[in-house]
């Protein structure tokens, strides 16, 4: 017969609370406590299923977090954010790998795991407007990054236009004057046309002239693309005194071309790049970098979620999460 | 009425396999039959469920990845392979964070998810065999990585002595005589310990002394880790000529403090990491690591849960992966 959290507590002369409290981690449980109980779920042979408690409302306790890319370090640090906040409601997350493709996010936002999940963390990169307007699925979805949808559905994003006039803002109130911009897109992308919206309205702002030469188009989002795209530029005859990176993989792959070819940073070119992942802080020359709250994006998301499992139907929200510009050597250089 | 892949069929006027192909996104189908039967797909409003087929078998086609560290880029390249792998066989992949705690270990490897998932893949840190000795659990495991168990499963690992020796010996031939090795564990880690042995070894065997003062201890995993240690090692006065890292971020770190200080890297200490991830290939100089396959890895741990879900129950294998020694500028200069 299968041994039961009662048993457990029986064995272990507690509550029932205390046996349930120890199973699902909860950190009020003192270490004590902690090893009585589980020298009582050893010798019962206890198998906690930590989803009975969800089978019973119907529900699986899974949430699927479905990302564009798993090697692009913002997305590894953004689903450590999204499972530990859903560990906090004795949530799992199920990870989904889209590749970015929008038949691929088509076929997660309809459903195809619906006997699965609970909900849907969805951050797409192609997918349309069109694409979610029929969606018949009843599991929660909540829409993740820069992509707009006139839709009503819950959406977690920072302001990408304001958060990329930051970075530029900050080069140019550094003197420089010729601020490439590297990873615009060839395929239709949000995120990259707002970054570059933002770099071109801030120049103007500044008075300084926003120009295609010093735009680089890219396919990718990686550390090789940053390196080429870098050297296109540089090949073209261009010497511009800033780059401003699609992200950081970008620009730490520009930063090795400028190595390469013995241009300082930032003394010749200061770069920033966007994301803030925690390979730009440990370079031979750090990296300055937009830093949006991942912390905070996990966290709200999974609250998306769940307070629509909730019963309540609350209004679908835009949700604008923080970012900060943090300054390192890459910009100011070494102090 | 749910619309059915045989209606599908119907529209497109082409085979129920066809269609089957198209959902399941095969390679062998041709893009204008793709997009035949994309167009009846979207003018019936079909819903592929991929699980059904699964069902159908008493299946859910979710392999589960039990992972210590989201945050290394090892284990995202790692998990984007089994992702790949899982793909190839129609299964998804459900992604568990561990921490490298024995007791989230001891919870995954029992099965608390066993109503959800086939399959298992866990790469343990802290679980002991006596963990495993009692499992129930009927769900197949495949462990990946160092820890040894004497247990009836499959385990794929590369042999991290050999590795090891094979980062030292490469010192050692450049005419290194003092090889730190960073991040040796206070905690028990067979592979930190496996790693130290192979530092032992083959300094053993080119007649050098296996200095303990050169032996740095650290707690976690990351570039601050490495940098901290790197930094331990230099204030106590010694001055080693090369770094043996454990992994990469933790190389990448400790390259950050020699360049802090102002030390060289190849010419005054070089520096070998360990998991050959992207990041270290863009540094100002680029990082000479040990190259697991991790494609291979992935492909091998989701070949060994289908096979054993196939009904055939072969012999639990230890599997050896390869691995290579990919030299670069922190060892060999800027050629």
């Amino acid at each position: 017969m299968r041994v039961s959290l009662k048993d457990v507590a029986a064995h272990a002369g507690v509550s029932i609370k205390t046996v349930s409290n120890v199973v699902n981690n909860y950190q009020h449980v003192t270490p004590a406590m902690r090893d009585r109980v589980q020298r009582s779920i050893d010798a019962l042979g206890y198998q906690p299923n930590l989803t009975a408690r969800h089978l019973r409302k119907g529900r699986t306790g899974i949430i699927a977090l479905a990302l564009p890319e798993l090697g692009n370090p913002y997305f590894a640090e953004l689903t450590a954010a999204v499972i530990n906040a859903a560990a906090a409601h004795d949530y799992i997350v199920l990870l989904d790998h889209t590749g970015g493709r929008r038949e691929q996010e088509v076929l997660v936002s309809q459903g195809f795991r619906a006997r699965v999940i609970d909900g849907l963390i969805l951050s797409p990169i192609e997918l349309e407007t069109e694409d979610l307007r029929h969606r018949s699925e009843q599991v929660p979805l909540v829409l993740l990054g820069e992509r707009e949808y006139d839709l009503p559905y819950d959406h977690i994003a920072i302001d990408n236009v304001d958060a990329a006039r930051a970075a530029v803002r900050h080069l140019v109130g550094l003197g420089r004057r010729e601020v490439a911009f590297i990873g615009a897109r060839r395929a239709r992308s949000e995120p990259a046309q707002l970054r570059v919206r933002g770099w071109r309205e801030e120049l103007g702002a500044a008075g300084l002239p926003a120009d295609d030469g010093l735009v680089a188009e890219t396919d990718g989002w990686g550390h090789a693309d940053g390196a080429a795209a870098m050297s296109r530029i540089l090949d073209s005859g261009r010497r511009p005194d800033a780059v401003f990176a699609y992200n950081d993989p970008m620009a730490i792959g520009a930063m090795r071309v400028l190595h390469e070819r013995g241009l300082r940073i930032p003394e010749d070119i200061a770069v920033v790049g966007f994301d803030d992942v925690v390979e730009g802080r440990f370079g031979a020359v750090t990296l300055t970098s937009v830093s949006p709250d991942k912390e905070a994006i996990g966290r709200l998301a999974v609250e998306s979620v769940l307070a629509r499992l909730g019963g309540a139907v609350p209004e679908p929200r835009r949700i604008r999460a923080d970012y900060t510009l943090v300054e390192r050597e890459s910009t100011v250089g070494r102090r």
